[in-house]
This record gives structure tokens, sequence and C-alpha cells, in this order.
């Protein structure tokens, strides 16, 4: 058996279509371009092209790019003035700061000055409370992009049963709470876990958001399962994930590949995000 | 075999003479002794019984009672004021609205207006996204008054599988934070799960939470495991619990019991958080 690829690439770009569809009607009903403000403090180079096609993606998308960057030895004032500023601010519909900040600044105090309704990274305290009480708000990327891969591949999850390894903040812990609110039945595993490939089998989707380069190998995927995986690692064959692609393929229904997996998806949801959060200012939600 | 049984009554006495102490001892530091206001809307039987008791406990823990009682026919202006009034008021550490409030009212708008410092109930949105993140926070009193049944009777849960059946906010997710946080493998449970008595016997920690009386029998608990349960239900034959506790008792290594178990420990808890509400806004953390 050879798994069916999920393509990331596919559909991120079917998702940002969406998007810019939105962005135009949205200005049709009256409303303004959502302005996304990028913040690049420093000059650390993968940041540096992480936030460059950030703005580009959301120029495609017909918004508008509030970009700003601050110098690598700005203080926390400065920094917390300026979030301060792009928060007060109307054209402003989502502040995202790029992480890591310079290590003498603290990057979660500017963080918890995004107010929720801006916050279109989904990290903000508020934001994960909304999602673990099951309200509306704005969601991670990454989980969120992953349920979009799972229902354009009309995965079944009422019922499922769904593992997720790894307890991020960022994704292991959001992606449980979404698989959980579409009524999957939902394990979370992680280095303490004793048998890790044995958990893993149960799984009918398997999201592997781990931070190990190869951690699942074919022995922890049930045959047929929709394996996810979230890891990217940059090693001497190129890039790869968390999963042990090529043997899981034999054994998965479905897999993502690594790259053109999920991560074309993380920039997809913050598109997506922006025009929510958008609308929502304007209140000229649908 | 028979399970050892889990004496939360006794367990709860311990914890408020801790908090008792705690008191004392926040007083001896210069302090000034906690202050619980609990809020009563309307004249429910059920909740004057519920709030009497957690006014009784709180003062025999030497704090100050703070109750306020408003009319059933109050208008969410005026509900909302008072909390308002208790949230900017210093001798006040902890405010409790008893729920359910009477139905033309918004009990979630009420609650919202709770500080989160303030909310020793554990029940803001602000407060269930610190448990999320990880942060220190108030945290829901039944949740976390199960982790101090297991560690009492030294349940270990680094590496355990632990199941929670029920996903409710105000249980079942902060349950599965709260075992995840202590390293336990966590799957969570509900209506929808496929086969629950074959998920639930992969437990070495089983929480009940599900609100259905008798729900997890004999054949859903693996031999030696430690079955907690929250349920409560008034029937013909007196109290019951959401599991089958004679036949579960044959099979399970501990188990605690309906009542005596799970319930004495939720005032436990709020009296516990009240303290620690005091001390953090006197600045005389230990």
């Amino acid at each position: 058996m050879t798994a069916q690829t999920i393509d990331g690439t596919a559909v991120a770009r079917k998702v940002r279509e969406d998007v810019a569809k939105g962005v135009e009607e949205l200005v049709a009903r009256g409303g303004t371009a959502p302005g996304l403000a990028t913040v690049l403090i420093g000059d650390d180079p993968a940041s540096e092209v992480y936030v460059r096609n950030k703005r580009k993606l959301s120029v495609a998308a017909g918004m508008q790019d509030l970009h700003r960057h601050l110098p690598g030895d700005v203080d926390q004032a400065t920094a917390a003035a300026l979030i301060d500023e792009l928060a007060a601010d109307p054209a402003v519909s989502g502040i995202l700061l790029q992480l890591p900040t310079p290590k003498h600044l603290d990057s979660e105090a500017l963080l918890a000055r995004i107010p929720a309704e801006k916050d279109v990274d989904g990290l903000t305290t508020v934001n994960a409370g909304l999602l673990a009480q099951g309200r509306p708000g704005l969601r991670p990327c990454t989980p969120s992009g992953v349920m979009v891969l799972l229902d354009e591949y009309d995965v079944p999850l009422k019922g499922a049963e769904a593992v997720v390894v790894g307890r991020s903040v960022l994704v292991g812990k959001p992606m449980a709470q979404l698989l959980l609110e579409r009524h999957a039945t939902v394990t979370i595993c992680h280095s303490r876990t004793r048998d890790l490939a044995e958990v893993c089998r149960r799984a009918d989707v398997l999201v592997v958001a781990a931070g190990i380069p190869g951690l699942v190998a074919a022995d922890a995927v049930k045959p047929g399962a929709v394996v996810i995986d979230v890891g990217i690692h940059r090693t001497d064959d190129g890039l790869r994930g968390d999963v042990d692609t090529a043997a899981v393929a034999e054994v998965a229904g479905k897999i993502t590949p690594v790259p053109g997996g999920v991560g074309p998806m993380t920039i997809a949801m913050l598109l997506a995000n922006t025009l929510a959060a958008a609308k929502a200012q304007q209140g000229l939600e649908d």
C-alpha cells in the first residue's frame, strides 16, 4: 500500500485565493482592506525570510502591508510602545510579532500587549482560553492549517481516534483542542509517554509535532491511518520531518510530505485570520 | 481484589486545615485575612445550600465572609455593577458567582467581569488560557481537587496512561491539562467515542466526569487502575456517581466513593484558591 500524498502547497494556494476573494468582497461591501503589521526586531536571516514571505503573500491577497522593523538593540519600552501603537491603530487588523525576539527582550510581555482581536497568530493567553472554552477566537495558524488539510482530504474526525505527538503551546495543545472540538477521541503523547509506537498505532489520525527528525517510524502507524507531519528540520539530506516518510507511506492511507505539507498552510491560515480579524473589527462578518 | 477507598472527606479536611494555618501565617506576617465574596442571585434552594456551605467553611478557615445576595429578578446591569464593586474592593480576595444564575441573566458576561486574580473558581477565559499555556493562574476547583487526591494516595502520573471521560469546560478539559502538566499520556473521551470501555481499559488513571449515572462498569477498568468518580446524582437509591462503584471496586486498585470522594475536595480547593489569591494580591506569596 502506498499512501495518498496530502498536497499542502495546493490546499494553501486555494486558501489564499479564498482569502483574496474575501478581501475583495470586504472592500466591495464598503470595508477597508485588512492591514497586517508584521513586526521584526533585529536582523536574524531566517526571521527576515519568514517575514518577507508573509508580507509578500498578504499583499498578493490584497492586504495592506504595515510592516515595522526595529533594530536588534531596541529596548523593551520602545518595542512595547510600538505594539501599543499598532494595537490602537484602526488600519492594523492583525499584529504578528516575529519570534524569536532578541534575547534581552521579554517576548511574552510583548505578546501580552497584542489585543486578542488582533492576535492573528493566536498566541495570546486570551485566545488560548477561548479555544480551551470552545468559544470563537483567533486560533493558532499551524494547527488550524492541519484542520483544513484534514477537511480538504475528507478525513472523518467524529469518533475517530486521534493521537497528537507533542504538547507545545504553539502546536500540540491547540491541535488536541481542535480535534476534540470536532469530536475525535484525542490522546496527547510526549517525551514521557511510555510506549510511543504503541500509542500511535491506535490512531486513525496521527499528528506529529515533536520536533525530533524521523521520530515516527512505520511500526508506529496503523495501516490506512492519516499521518500529518508538522516537523521540519534542515539536515544534510535536505528538509525532513518528524516522520520517516518513505517507510510510513507504505503503511499509511494519507500522508503529508515535508516540505509541501503542513508548512505552506501556516501562512495561509495567518492570512485567513487577518481577514477574519478585519471583518470582525469592521463589523462586517458574513 | 477489592480496591482501596480514596477518602476525599479526610483529604479535604486536611486541605482545609492547611488553608486555616496558611491564613494564620498570612495574618501573622502582617497581611489581611482573605475575603471570599460569594454572590448568590435568587433563591434556588440547592444553590443556597452550596453557598451556605462555602461560607461556613471559609469562616472556619479564618476567612472573611463577604457574601452578597441579589434578588432573583435583578437586572443585568445591577448584577454587573455588583461584580465590578467586588472587583475593585481590596478586601475581596476572591469572587465566586454561584451558578446557575436566573435565566434572564447572561452569566458568561458576569463571569467575564471577574478579574483573573480574583477568579477563585478558575472559570474565566484568562485562567483557562493560563492553564492551557502552562502558566501560573487559578485553576478550576474540581480538577485541582482530583490532583490533590491522586498525590495524597501516591498515584504515579509521569508516563502513566490517564483517560478522562467528559470534556466539559468545568472539569474534563482542565482535568486533561492538569494530568498532561504532570507528564501523563492523556486521552479525552466523550459521547462520540466509539468504544468507551475499550479506551477506558487502557487507563492507569481513569477520571470519569461524564454526568451519566453508572456509565463506567467493571469491563471498562484495567485491573489495579485508579478510578476517580466526579459524577454525583441523586437517585431513588441515594447518591451515586458516574461509576458502578461496587462492581468496579472489585477490579480497580483505588477508587473514590460517592459521596465522600471528589465532592468535598471542590470547596477545599476553593478555599486554597482564595488563600493563594489573597497572598498574591497582598504581595505575600511564600
